[in-house]
């Protein structure tokens, strides 16, 4: 009998992951993801903020909607912020609220500091843990399933994290989190505090207890770990440890180290190892945020051998080097690829093993631009396909379409863009000369439009492999405290650097457009 | 009284670290790390492995002959290799000769496979005992500081393993290092395994255990600091945690990790915090493996913050979100910023400040690189000066130059490139069509040159910020068993791509024209 406890896998790359400096995602992008997630079969997703912004709280209802999964959402512990939470998951089959305060006395004097709270650091305590009851045992009276996290939790003390852990179980808590916010806990510490709560806590059995560890000295997955060997029973995890500055503690790492180490660690997880590859690469696709080739599990290099005495001793007998086979993860030796005639049969099924989940429109519009790609590259790989699916997603936001661009630099030459620009019935052309041809083109599509973003930071990389490989653009354009984020892809670089800019512009103009809307008994997202 | 213990930091990042599939380092690129490790304070910088490559020797020599600091060479245990490394060492101030043996059964069986080792299991583990004693005692010959490793030490029964660091203390070893080479174990048990040793190996207080952790489940930096806190004081690590797969532990993580919670770990690194970033910015530029945005303390992201919630926490006080300061490992808020008016003093300030070291003459090249570069850019960021510092090394290596390139496309027109190269007083120039403007040039170069080399990857990114951005092309090129990389910087990010090719072809040629020979009382590199 497998005596074996299983681990609740909270995935909160749609919510902390997004929060990812640069990393703003689609609502196309979100349900993708949120596919990929399901059939990554985590337990738990945690969609969004929803009254944070009306797009937020779109893509946590969408995604409720839809999702046969738990779908989480976040809200402060705050009567609106959970009622806007509650209206997001209204069609959830499970749907979960996440609530949370701060506890640490850092925290506390930080983000309640004005009077109304109380006048002492001991008046404010009791002011949250009031505020945390009643968030809870409101959230309560919406849904049986409600999450409770104790914000900064690794610099709290431990009297005060006790006692607002109980509260909370007392109010209704189904799931208590202990997050360590600033990833400040060593290994042996943060198992330590969760061993501690257990002993403290008299309702703790009442709750499955969850960690929420940051990666800020490297330890998040260690600590999740040591969490787990201590009694924790959900760790909230993100694909690549995306996240808030160093990020989260990442779902695969934690996924394969409990595999890979099933001897010693006493439990197990549900992930269906295999769709890990697949599900980064979708996530570091749409979110734009690379995975360093040296990262565990995912990176591009984790499963390569390159000293001759290694790939010696890989010849002799794999397991010399490797505690894993790539294929557990869903790494595949050899690419499968597609050409030009392998027709619109081929290019769904591979589209489908690859995670995505394209409607029949969707898998018109990618067929012909695969026919397009095919034509440039002769081998598409799966890399391709799954920047073609991005491409697909932001065409479905444009505002402006760039339908023209032609541009010519070399050594001693001025570099010169000429672009046309559509939108509805007009069209607008111009040319520009630059300080290369990316700069030529900016300064183009900026003459044609009239407008003269801040262009905050611009990134180029070629994402697929080989010498015709597709080259991706990242472009964030600021206005005021805002910034807006745009991608572009092609098989010639400065295409996409176009590209990405006229979409960051589009972002701009759909963010102004739309408002959330807020009234006692519905919330609505109006177009202005 | 501060009875904090000295952690003894041993950086790889130029042996295990090189190792990392796609990372070759040029002579030019490893003497100036190496400046820049001995800024950062490490405490032993192992260089190379001598015996391996012409270049490997050369590289280990020539740091050997300029630094102060403790340098280590690495060699099997085998008189020819050890041979090698002393030689490489000779006029080191403080050589170390770093000598290995697989310990773990599987290591044993797939790498001393042949009956000449033994026939049994035991047999061959007596052999590999008496090899690991005669190469010690060989070494100690040579140098008083010798360190023996045993690979694989995480999976090998720990009966052997403590007889054999017993045997390598006895034969002189001053430092034994525990690798976990395949990143298998966890923190708690890695720890035990080192307190294991401290108990079974009688004359252990004879030498420094170290401990070489990788990171393949995600877990190096914490099993180092399990080992340190069972007894280790020397890790062995590498900036950005870069080496073979998922790498080894990070520098940066475990240094400050020791620095933030110098509350529970009773020790310290001597390690010059404030030149970490220096030193992360400078790796990644020059082997082209790039950090990831979220990767603990180096990150791009690391001590960004992006949500309201988190911006709104750190207006009022810093320390909510954050554990240590940007300062601290010498992230600048405000970037210094040159302009073509800041005339060579100031270049070679920023320079030096940066980490660099370059001579007058270097410093003539560079100043022309950089009035060429402000006149394109206005602004000239610090990163910028690190691309043009990779630059200058690389051209040292130039047997062809690229004189001119000129490329025009668009949409519907067909993407035509036309290049000069030079090869001493010979030119060729050529044009050609492609699938893309890189890809027109690509096939320019191939006929100008009559060559036509497997284009094994091909990659490009920004890698200075703002729409004038430096963008670096990196581009392997494969010839049998052997590959070749080749980098290119520039704003136009197409001439980065051509130069990046000629670059790999140059390496080939220089590759083709050397060899390592190795007599009884002499090694020399030969032009051939």
């Amino acid at each position: 009998m497998d005596t074996r406890e299983k681990i609740i896998i909270f995935d909160t790359t749609l919510r902390d992951g997004e929060q990812s400096p640069g990393a703003s995602l689609n609502i196309y992008e979100k349900l993708e993801i949120a596919r990929q997630l399901a059939k990554l079969n985590v337990d738990v997703i945690e969609a969004g903020f929803p009254i944070s912004s009306p797009a937020q709280f779109e893509a946590v209802q969408r995604i409720a909607d839809e999702s046969t999964k738990i779908i989480a959402a976040l809200a402060r512990a705050k009567e609106s912020d959970i009622k806007a939470a509650y209206q997001a998951l209204r069609n959830a089959k499970a749907p979960r609220i996440h609530t949370f305060s701060s506890t640490s006395d850092i925290h506390i004097l930080g983000k309640f500091g004005d009077s109304k709270y109380g006048l002492t650091l001991e008046d404010k305590r009791k002011t949250i843990l009031a505020m945390s009851y009643d968030a809870v045992a409101y959230a309560k009276t919406l849904t049986p399933d409600v999450e409770f996290s104790a914000e900064d939790a690794g610099r709290t003390p431990i009297d005060y994290l006790a006692a607002i852990i109980e509260t909370a179980i007392s109010a209704g808590a189904t799931t208590v989190n202990i997050p360590d916010t600033t990833g400040y806990t060593h290994p042996s510490e943060f198992g330590a505090l969760i061993a501690e709560l257990k002993r403290r806590v008299s309702n703790i059995n009442n709750a499955v207890i969850s960690v929420h560890c940051h990666n800020d000295l490297g330890l998040a997955v260690a600590n999740s770990l040591f969490a787990i060997e201590n009694g924790a029973r959900q760790v909230e995890v993100t694909i690549n440890g995306i996240g808030e500055r160093a990020g989260n503690a990442s779902l695969e790492e934690i996924a394969m180290s409990l595999r890979v180490r099933k001897d010693r660690m006493n439990c197990y997880t549900e992930i269906n190892c295999p769709e890990i590859y697949n599900t980064s690469r979708m996530v570091s696709g749409f979110t734009g945020i690379v995975v360093q080739p040296n990262k565990a599990i995912v990176g591009e290099n984790a499963f390569a051998h390159e000293s001759g005495i290694h790939q010696d001793g890989m010849l002799k007998n794999r397991e010399t080097y490797e505690i894993m086979t790539p294929e557990t993860v869903g790494v595949q030796k050899t690419k499968i690829v597609l050409g030009r005639h392998s027709g619109r049969h081929g290019l769904k099924d591979r589209l489908i093993e690859l995670g995505y989940q394209p409607s029949e429109k969707e898998l018109e519009h990618l067929y012909d631009s695969f026919v397009q790609l095919a034509d440039k590259k002769k081998e598409v790989f799966d890399d391709d396909l799954r920047m073609l699916m991005g491409d697909e997603f932001h065409k479905k936001e444009e505002y402006f379409e760039l339908t023209y661009i032609h541009v010519h630099s070399g050594t001693d030459s001025i570099p010169t863009a000429t672009v046309c620009i559509k939108n509805q019935d007009t069209l607008y052309k111009e040319s520009s000369t630059g300080d290369g041809p990316v700069d030529a083109c900016f300064n183009a599509i900026e003459r044609a439009l009239n407008l003269k973003p801040v262009v905050e930071s611009y990134q180029v990389r070629s994402v697929t492999s080989g010498r015709q490989a597709m080259g991706e653009a990242i472009l964030r354009i600021r206005s005021g405290e805002i910034s807006f984020t745009g991608r572009g892809i092609s098989t010639d670089i400065i295409e996409a650097s176009a590209k990405a800019y006229i979409q960051a512009i589009n972002q701009f103009h759909l963010y102004h457009h739309t408002e959330l809307i807020l009234t006692d008994d519905k919330i609505e997202i109006k177009a202005i």
